[in-house]
């Protein structure tokens, strides 16, 4: 088949893939013929990640994370136009665009999809923002969600590990009815970031099957019933039919054609297609090459999601989710995840390394990460004499608890912080193979591991990863991994391919088997997993819960003290 | 009683006490008649603690820390005079020269007391010079020695809660038999340095009560027998009749007269009282007042050491050892101790705290301790979430084990350099607390609580301490409270008081309950000091053994890989 036979724009056809970070938004340029990648351009988030204090309120409780919804805007009018003219294209040339998100990243809106922290007098209250994926405040309101469906029975609960995160919309939903509920009243729609930015370029509402599937509950064509949310909150039982409702969309699918005022934006032509929105992780899958099921690609950034598609329904312990289409049409998509990995590297780096090597990275013009690297990478495994558990943002497979927390065990007067910097290196690659293996014993085996991600830069983290799983590991042939996927979601939604597959046979990119495990280090690594395995259960399946405990008391001196009062209520 | 009467020099007499500590010396010129300091001065040794590498030999195995002897006889002659000249007083006027020492620092020596790392050809030989107390490398000897006196039954053993540090003597000289047994029988004696430094002062040999019965095994007059040695190692059957044996002296008695080259080393007069030799810790009792049953010392410096007279023998698990007139003659003696506490503040403060507080202490002529104290001294206890065990070197009491190794548990991606500083905090006073109710428990109640030592310079950290142990803390009222006890016992060497007793009445200077426990904050502690507890015996008492293993792995990968041999190997 002569694919480009479909693209309207023939063999000069380009589409936009733009990629909504933590910190920041990447649009890149793709040639639909090939998957080029022609241009590229970031977008800083001004307000990043708010995360200790918001302007007006005052410093935010533990756990919160907050984003601003006209950093995202912004971000389309600035990266696309530079990525545009980094590929030296007529923006004529252009026939698609589609987005991908942090997710679950959801906020409340007005019916038309104003945010409420856009509105005159509620700038100042935390819970008018989309709350940002590493918001872990909800965890109560997580425990409650998971409790009442146990009790009752709910038979979805086990498509997501028999757990719900404090992560997802729901959770973030009743914590936001709890703590504010005038605001949750204001709040005509409640909806994934990833949607709301599709809605600013095509005029529209739309609901993708992968957030709703994922984040939102969304199981065999509905929602939870109303029946089951009442449970949760009286307030809450028409939660998902006044706020959530709406036509679920494939991926893949138009979404409608970009406004004029999103033309305006972003300078590219109106009318050009836009796609469904999507999910960072998931649309990955497609840009590293060709679409099989066991093969799970683990996008290693902040966090790491796993994403993996499989031909039938099997329930694995603690994953996040099994969606039907909720990676590729057609297919069970089973995704788990770490909370923190590359957010832990940069915690370590920022806060636990003394000047010294600061100066020395400074000097040689290196990163502190990179230098960190090459200080350990020569030394024998296990030479360090110290286990971690990397939990410092939670466990989000297959413990499914935000509330969890780091420990590094085995410090000595000779450790060094390089030392534990690759401590926690080899915790998230110890957290990774545990999440192997419980895929591996739900009948869901893992036949291939594939990499992407801003952390495939580091090849001693690479070699790392290989050595601790015992097996090779393939990296994307992009280092745009999620912006390339959206670029090829936009092809499909322009009409340039028939299906997801088909674009990513022609647009994907992998390397196979680039790191090979070393047997030696594996066999050390295997003693380290014991440790590790014990570790993780000790704390994380009941038998000391030291961290839920260290939390609590850390949470009841600094915002129960009665001589101040309730933060939560001061915002009430 | 006018005490001033059997001073020889009268009103005017002086002593001299030397505090030989880990890194340096100290001398102090202290008043006879009333304890007044009247100038110091500070020798620091130039080879410090030997724990990186041996010139010579290259780097050392891990645990490992030596010290080179010429640097304390180097002190000898550095500090004496620039104290006397400090003090502006007259050398005539000093009738008596005291000494106490870490122990147990112990070294192989010939039988005219020259240490074997001084004859010719053995400078490059680790096992010639003298391991400083902190050398951690004998734990599999002290292992052997524990388990050995348990199958025969020692009664020894539940003098020393039944368990033989690997810091001790024999430990020590076990493993200079098993690595390098040609040194061991070339050692004419194995003599803790604390005797070795009188016999530079007086010229014969001598040992003292208390690292004899302390460090050195000795009990109810005598060392373990024959036969217990025999099944240790054949070839170290005779190790106590042959390297060790010789009249015990009691505390404040006369070693002998100043010689003529000690006279001359020091500017001291020649024939001047030369008392006994003792250990930092315990010489220090007599140095803040009264000496009385309950009373327990907490001397805090790199290591703390709790030490406390009791009226009658009592066996208490996990202490240190029990001995008669092992602190002040005709008392029992009662020691525990924690191997690190000052050296895991000044190791974090090294090794985990960013630029920016180097920084910024720099700009404020402050240590970074001192700055690391101030940024959490106003949390609340128990906001940074964080719960840690003291054990970075090891545990020395109640678990007497030196493999046990640091752990921190509670970290997030919030936690900063100074929430983990104060857990560290923290984590010792934990660990003291957790002495002191073992004590208790064991009919010695603890009835006074007196810190002294370089960290009472704390006051946070001694706030810590009062509020974890809820108690009121009494402070040593001398900067020297080590070198004073010295003084104090060359005061009654000397003759110028009829036991130490009578001397600490008159000498000694306490601050009575400066620190007084905040009932809040100990509550809260109540509640830490729970969690302490738990992850004592989970990681301790061997319910996970991850500490000995990690450690083992470590020394497996580092010492035994074929391709490189046995470091230990090439020593011999």
């Amino acid at each position: 088949m002569d694919v480009s036979a479909n693209t309207d724009g023939g063999d000069d056809a380009y589409v936009i893939g733009v990629d909504f970070g933590t910190l920041s938004a990447r649009a890149l340029v793709v040639r639909v013929r090939d998957g080029a990648e022609a241009g590229t351009a970031v977008s800083e988030y001004p307000h990043g990640a708010i995360d200790r204090s918001l302007d007006g309120y005052g410093e935010l409780p533990p756990d919160w994370a907050l984003q601003d919804p006209a950093d995202y805007t912004r971000a389309l009018g600035e990266a696309v136009p530079a990525a545009i003219r980094d590929a030296g294209i007529d923006p004529a040339q252009v026939i698609g665009i589609a987005t991908d998100f942090t997710a679950s990243t959801c906020m409340p809106v007005l019916a038309d999809g104003t945010p409420l922290c856009q509105l005159p007098g509620l700038a100042a209250r935390p819970h008018a923002y989309p709350k940002l994926w590493k918001h872990h405040a909800a965890q109560p309101h997580a425990d409650r969600i998971n409790a009442v469906a146990h009790e009752r029975g709910e038979k979805w609960i086990n498509r997501y590990g028999g757990k719900i995160s404090s992560e997802w919309q729901f959770a973030k939903a009743l914590q936001l009815l709890d703590e504010d509920p005038e605001l949750y009243q204001r709040a005509g729609r409640w909806i994934e970031a990833a949607d709301w930015i599709i809605w600013q370029l095509c005029g529209a509402e739309t609901r993708n099957a992968c957030t709703a599937g994922y984040k939102g509950i969304y199981q065999d064509g509905s929602y939870p019933s109303r029946e089951y949310l009442a449970a949760l909150d009286p307030r809450f039982a028409s939660f998902a039919q006044d706020k959530l409702a709406h036509p679920i969309s494939p991926l893949g699918a138009r979404a409608g054609g970009l406004t004029a005022a999103a033309a305006a934006l972003t300078g590219l032509p109106a009318g050009i297609a836009v796609a469904i929105g999507n999910v960072d992780a998931h649309v990955t899958v497609p840009a590293a090459g060709p679409v099989a099921t066991g093969k799970m690609v683990a996008i290693m950034g902040t966090s790491t999601c796993h994403v993996m598609n499989g031909a039938e329904l099997a329930e694995v312990p603690g994953m996040c989710g099994a969606v039907d289409g909720g990676i590729v049409a057609g297919m069970w998509g089973y995704e788990a995840g770490q909370s923190g990995v590359g957010d832990i590297f940069a915690w370590f780096a920022r806060n636990g390394v003394p000047g010294e090597f600061a100066d020395e990275a400074r000097r040689r013009g290196v990163s502190v990460q990179q230098l960190l690297d090459e200080k350990t990478v020569a030394d024998p495994v296990g030479a360090h004499g110290l286990i971690a558990l990397d939990w410092e943002g939670g466990n989000r497979s297959v413990l499914v608890d935000g509330r969890l927390s780091g420990a590094i065990v085995g410090l000595t007067l000779a450790t060094t912080a390089p030392e534990i910097y690759r401590a926690l290196l080899e915790s998230t690659a110890l957290g990774t193979r545990k999440i192997i293996e419980t895929f591996d014993e739900s009948g869901v085996p893992v036949t291939k591991l594939v990499v992407a991600g801003g952390l495939i830069k580091s090849k001693p983290l690479m070699q790392i990863y290989a050595d601790v799983t015992r097996r090779p590991l393939s990296v994307i042939g992009s280092d745009q991994g999620p912006a390339l996927g959206s670029a090829i979601h936009a092809a499909v939604a322009a009409g340039a391919y028939p299906d997801v597959p088909a674009a990513a046979d022609a647009m994907g990119r992998i390397n196979s088997d680039v790191y090979q495990p070393d047997s030696a280090r594996a066999d050390v690594y295997d003693e380290l997993y014991a440790e590790y395995v014990r570790l993780h259960d000790y704390f994380g399946r009941g038998e000391n819960k030291a961290m839920y405990r260290l939390r609590a008391i850390r949470d009841r001196v600094l915002y129960e003290r009665p001589e101040e009062g309730k933060r939560e209520a001061a915002d009430q």
